[in-house]
């Protein structure tokens, strides 16, 4: 059989799946030579024995862990329970992966009634023996025996206050002495069983307890939470004690090697004196700063900081080193790779590459890319104790404070006061767009991530927050109630759009700041990543912004958000309340300088890189006002004014709704269907990019469009609109006599395109995956229905691994990706292929596409950084399987 | 160089694709020896060669129809333009497919001032000379001159008024001189040249004509809707001319060799004495039954009765000949296979084959299974002149006639006074049931092919057009409109759902009937198809239905239209309006006893046959009132009655139907999701299910059932709702120790789910393609919005070549099925397959499904017996490619 128990220095970092993480690391401090106290560690394999044999500990892992314990008495010349040098040990799990203070803990094992006198007689500190011997009672108690440590904790309240202490430093050997006994009594009454005297009981107890702790509750939440695997079972590392709590010749402390917030290159802890360890965690007595133990104990601190910067480089990462020192001699009794902010793993990352302790590889894979977001929006402070009142979906990112409003004129009215608002709205309306660029957020009760508002709000880099059920908005009174919490009109609210969560009152903010070191880091990414990155920008200040933070081209660039600025609007509903085509071109004939407008404006931005135009996509009823508001306003017209003309109006609106009206938008009159019932619309639009293209032609620059043509499923789609646009450039361009270097390709955002890929590649010079669409068709998943609903339960019951509107499900809709690429380069070998769903800027995603050979990923202008590092770290990754 | 032009003894009826359908049995006629006027045909090649000469002639070209000219002269001993023996002929076209009427014919080519003369003298009857001549100007005038009839017409109609005649046989041979004097002179008038009198002239530029009637607009019309490719061209013949209308001694008729309305074996046809063809089709005397030949003319008789014979034998189908006496010799000018109704065809085949004409084999592929249709449902008489007031979608076939109605209330109660009504509604609900149980049809004005109104209609068999927008209903005034026409309250219309026709007023009907060659041919059917037919039924009625046309089991059993019947509505509403998992429950405890009776009743019909059961399916807020109803009613009681109770319980509904509402129904909270979220309800219906097979096991039926979990998309779905009834049966198998033989298996009908099969198959003992919402998720459809709007267009203007909710769209969706089916089998070889969409009843699909090698096709009883032919069908087209 396997061994299932190994020595400190029988394991090194190596060993991380069987020793645990923080048992390996013991291992290798103790073979590098470094003060740890020794111990041994009961591997994972003993854990998956344990719970084979029906959560008992077989005679073979009993008569190791004896056999091991006895190599630590000879070495430490100790023996536990032993009434003159009696050996105390620590008992701690220790997971593959760290699960902080998830499973448990015992301390000071080995205690007794004799043992306890043994210490005192040792350290000549009665009531540190006492105070210890308690302390472990405690410990073992709650977490071997299960008794409340309510229990423990009241008496001693109890005591203190008979007594009229206030802190425990007040209680002298004879209190401990009485707590100590009376602390017997207790587990003697909730056990029926006196407290167990024998240390080798003791330890297997402990070893038991912390196997089954494995599988408590809060430990499955965290691994579920955290997608730990349940087969990896933790180690248990049995370590001889040492204390911190002798005297002022001791003490404990933490720190990291640098500082895990900023990055800077300092050490940065805080230690104790005369303490142990969760005496710093109980946080009765202010720990001192690290660079204090200088003055406290010289030799002591310098020795420390050559341990940690032995420790750093030998492990080539930043550390959280514990230490504990006992009269006077430095013990370490863990490392680990420190925890950061993002700000500080750039730094780090750069710095450690910058002097040569890492490659720039290696840098690049020490950043997690979803930290970058931290960095680039302004953010509720990790400090800040937060009021939180509910959660909704975490539609836009960012943070904000503001005063509530609940319709758009009064977010404008009060914005132009200089006043900060919030608007809170069921949804939106392209009505409301005036009020949402008022307004510091957003917040609406219904609608999910792919809403008016969400898409809007994305689209101007506000914060917003969807879908929020439990706001019960009452508009007509001003207010809206969380449970029984209201928020009255004017009321100060704060909202995290990363997260979701919406707060009480106001909250520190920390503002967003792009570091030499994060430049730095993206500039190394981009040098290895091989595969592109665009940004989806609408607008001028977007492509300003995707272009600052290292956007090569335009991804994305969807048109109807142009159709619902306001000054539009009017136009915009002319158009599509025509009766006729000639109503119509006269609508568009006005929108078209309005459109040549905003593509110059955008052409400006981008110059010679690509900008991939998207003719319009969605339904014409997204336009007109919403069907069931307008149902209301005609009923109560109907019975109040029922000869104003003001319903005649209404009700012909209504007409058109209905018209209009489908009763699956999204699988309805859209995309390039749009396109070849009414060729006006795309025609106009193809003008305005050309007459754009035309402009700026004329001031020196080579624009590059690239025009898509969305939704196509069959290639006759395609190939009638492509003539549509090729005569369309022809006539602009002819006239002008102006050669535009222009592509055309189109969306797969549909299976069928995907699946006949191949016929669809005679007419496209570009495929842009929108899988954002193609998931929805492919699972059949409504995302305006799924998220926040059904999903959510999917997700909690493990039904789905993840989100597939967040991670692209490479085995289904990614096949589908694979399949367009492959069939539509078989028959076009230069075919340009990208990605412009939200996926474009999910790391997985970014993997996925890489490997699948796309050209390119756009994502929004804010997911620019984090998708140049992903796609670099996944260059890294599958270096040697890529072929370009 | 090909040849250009055949006499038409070197080709032969294997030539059709060269010499057009009408030259190559022109051809084949004068090779067996029948009495054909000689000529020959200009080949389809001639016509390509035309258009793309420019519309001309080469000179090739009218080289050898010269050649041919000459060879004609010298068998007939006439000569074109010969002022002595002249010869005539007839300039007619003829296309690979005949297109009967659409493009132009010439007769009595070679008339002129001279010719004419010498016709005179040879047949001594003046009158009929220059009657020819007159008829041959306006001919030749109109159709390659371009002049419009009417000036001819109306001049004539002038000359006798004139002269008071009121019909043409009393024109004299000077009469009909003037006329042609007269035409010649409007043609001038029209031309600025005077009539062409060079007989060569006259022919080239009549086989031009004929060239360029291939794309005049009703050519290109009738070939768009008829699927005729433009490519294939027309080919000329160019034959000599009989007259039948020399005397009394001639005469021109038409017959088919079997009765082509009931294909009784006796022939059937018409003939007129002294008429030429145009006669009988101008319809001014009224032709003599074919029998009535045999006195007129006995040898003629007998020789035309022989030559049909013969000509049936040689082309071994029923045929529809043309055939002309000229002074007592018989002329035969077509034949073809005579076009028939669907009984007609059915006979046919079946005796032909009795007969030993054909194989069973060639029977089964002489009728088209769509025609079935006609055989199976009352229809409108094909004779019966129809008053037309609009069309909408052909939801549900079959013809009614009845009173219009405007409310399900109505309804009920004419047909509680022995009334036949027609309801008439915007759109049904689940409330409308007992409305259309009253009703002989339903028409919605929204709505597609899908709709509640559609489902339920196909369901009982009933008809149903749906989404006829062009109806403007007044539910209010009972009334709607069409235009400017109104149909009132009580007025009578007839329906013909199998076209979406609405007429006014009562139309003849034709009951349907079937006949024992009917269930000959079927039987046969049986023996040769390769792949299984069974048919949709959620009641036992339908199942009944779906058993006597033959189907071999129930492919798709509808659990939700159990739950739509109205006895269950309260219990269904009840269960949806739950708020806790308790109160759920115990509605379902109350729905359990009845749906075990439903399924008690579906298996004691079917017996051992198998059953496929799909657990609930819809949203469950199909089930409760529309919203923008209760939007209307509940913003009326805020205004009217604002303490009401009935505005409390309206505004919960409400608030209900607001929480359940989804913006894509079609991609939202359904399937399979409702059976994840709501466990409860599939296992209702599992026990429920298995409650009924012991019910039947007790009266000594092993029954079959197959549960059925719909819209899969992820493995692991199918694996916990498989767990769900798995554990059901035990408990309840289990409880009465009873086996039951049953599967559990899904319908793969998002793209995600053929993507995946492998992983599925795990999982399931059977796949069925649900190919409607397979195909609304692979295209991005909403059959709702599509149909009857933007699709409609797509199929006019060719973007798609067939509606893909009819005809399975083998490309993309059909990809798809084969890579279901083949990553299900590589898992699982046992694995069933079977189809359940609509595509299950349409013969191109089913010859889809049988080459994927499915196990079986599924759809309504009433598509039973076409489905089972088409199967055949397909399976004697493939033989030799088919490997069982």
């Amino acid at each position: 059989m396997q061994k299932r128990v190994y020595m400190f220095d029988e394991g090194h970092k190596g060993m991380r799946q069987r020793l645990g993480g923080k048992g390996a690391n013991l291992a290798e401090m103790t073979q590098i030579g470094l003060p740890v106290p020794y111990g041994f560690t009961v591997t994972t394999d003993a854990c998956h024995d344990y719970y084979e044999d029906g959560k008992q500990l077989s005679s073979t892992i009993k008569e190791e862990i004896i056999q091991s314990l006895r190599k630590l008495e000879e070495s430490t010349n100790k023996q536990l329970g032993d009434k003159e040098k009696p050996l105390f040990v620590s008992v701690r799990s220790g997971s593959v992966v760290s699960m902080p203070g998830m499973m448990d803990t015992v301390l000071n094992l080995g205690m007794n009634d004799e043992t306890v006198e043994a210490q005192k007689a040792l350290t000549g500190n009665g009531r540190f023996a006492y105070d210890s011997y308690r302390r472990f009672i405690q410990m073992f108690s709650n977490v071997v025996l299960g008794i409340d440590m309510y229990f423990f904790e009241s008496h001693l309240d109890e005591i203190k206050e008979e007594k009229g202490y206030v802190n425990d430093p007040e209680m002298t050997e004879a209190d401990w002495k009485e707590v100590v006994a009376s602390y017997q009594e207790i587990v003697e009454k909730h056990t029926r069983q006196p407290f167990p005297q024998d240390p080798i009981e003791q330890l297997m107890l402990a070893v038991n307890a912390v196997f089954d702790s494995w599988n408590n509750k809060r430990a499955i939440i965290y691994r579920n939470l955290n997608k730990i695997p349940d087969s990896y079972g933790t180690a248990v590392n049995i370590q001889s004690m040492v204390f911190g709590n002798t005297g002022d010749d001791s003490g404990t402390g933490v720190a990291f090697t640098r500082n895990p917030s900023t990055g800077e290159n300092l050490l940065y802890g805080e230690f104790l004196l005369n303490a142990q360890g969760e005496d710093v965690v109980a946080g009765i007595r202010t720990p001192q700063p690290i660079a204090q133990l200088e003055s406290a104990m010289p030799e002591v601190y310098k020795q420390f900081v050559d341990v940690s910067l032995l420790l750093e480089k030998h492990y080539r990462d930043m550390q959280d080193i514990e230490f504990t020192v006992e009269q006077g001699k430095l013990y370490i009794l863990q490392t680990r790779n420190g925890k950061r902010t993002a700000a500080s793993a750039v730094r780090v990352a750069v710095e450690m590459a910058q002097a040569g302790i890492l490659t720039k590889k290696e840098a690049l894979l020490r950043v997690e890319p979803e930290q970058l977001n931290q960095l680039l929006h302004r953010r509720i402070d990790d400090n800040a104790e937060l009021n939180q009142l509910t959660k909704g979906l975490p539609a836009s990112p960012g943070a904000a404070t503001g005063k509530v409003v609940f319709d758009s004129e009064e977010a404008q009215e009060f914005y132009a006061r200089g006043e900060k608002v919030i608007l809170i709205r069921p949804e939106t309306t392209p009505d409301d767009i005036q009020g949402i660029i008022a307004a510091e957020a957003v917040v609406t009760s219904r609608g999910g991530m792919t809403s008016h508002a969400a898409v809007v709000a994305r689209g101007m880099g506000k914060p917003c927050i969807c879908g929020v059920e439990s706001l019960k908005i009452d508009t007509p009174a001003k207010t809206f109630k969380v449970g029984d919490i209201e928020v009255r009109h004017l009321d100060t609210i704060t909202i995290d759009g990363g997260t979701g969560a919406i707060m009480l009152g106001e909250v520190p903010m920390i503002e967003p700041k792009i570091s030499e070191q994060f430049n730095q880091l993206l500039q190394w990414a981009d040098e290895e990543k091989a595969i592109e990155v665009r940004a989806n920008a609408d607008n001028p200040e977007d492509s300003s912004k995707a272009l600052e933070l290292g956007a090569k081209g335009v991804g994305l660039c969807r048109t109807e958000h142009m159709f619902m600025q306001p000054d539009r609007q009017k136009l915009v509903k002319e158009m599509i309340l025509s009766s006729t085509v000639e109503d119509r071109k006269e609508a568009l004939e006005k929108l078209l300088p309005i459109q040549q407008e905003d593509f110059e404006g955008i052409f400006g931005v981008m110059r010679e890189l690509p900008v991939t135009v998207r003719l319009l996509d969605p339904p014409l009823h997204e336009f007109l006002p919403d069907k069931e508001e307008l149902i209301v306003e005609v009923t109560t017209l109907r019975l109040t004014e029922p000869q104003s003309e003001e319903l005649k109006e209404k009700e012909f609106l209504l007409k058109k709704v209905n018209e209009l009206a489908e009763v699956n938008p999204m699988l309805g009159h859209r995309g390039c269907r749009l396109g070849l019932i009414h060729p006006e619309i795309y025609a106009m639009q193809a003008e305005a990019i050309f007459n754009a293209a035309i402009t700026l032609h004329k001031k020196g620059i080579q624009v590059k469009p690239e025009i898509m043509i969305p939704l196509v499923g069959h290639s006759n789609e395609l190939k009638i609109m492509r003539q549509l646009v090729i005569e369309t450039a022809e006539k602009v361009l002819g006239a002008a006599n102006v050669k535009v270097e222009y592509t055309i390709g189109t969306m797969i955002e549909v299976p069928r395109a995907a699946l006949t890929a191949d016929q669809i590649a005679y007419e496209a010079d570009f495929f842009s995956f929108g899988t954002n669409d193609l998931t929805q068709t492919t699972f059949g998943y409504s995302r305006d229905d799924a998220e926040g609903k059904f999903l959510q339960s999917y997700l909690e019951d493990r039904i789905l691994p993840e989100n597939p509107f967040r991670v692209l499900d490479n085995e289904g809709v990614g096949q589908l990706v694979e399949m367009g690429v492959k069939k539509g380069r078989a028959v076009k070998p230069s075919l340009k292929t990208g990605i412009c769903g939200e996926h474009g800027g999910e790391e997985n995603s970014i993997e996925f596409c890489l490997k699948t050979g796309l050209d390119y990923v756009s994502c929004s202008p804010y997911r620019v950084p984090l998708a140049r590092l992903a796609a670099a770290q996944a260059t890294i990754r599958n270096e040697g399987i890529l072929t370009k």
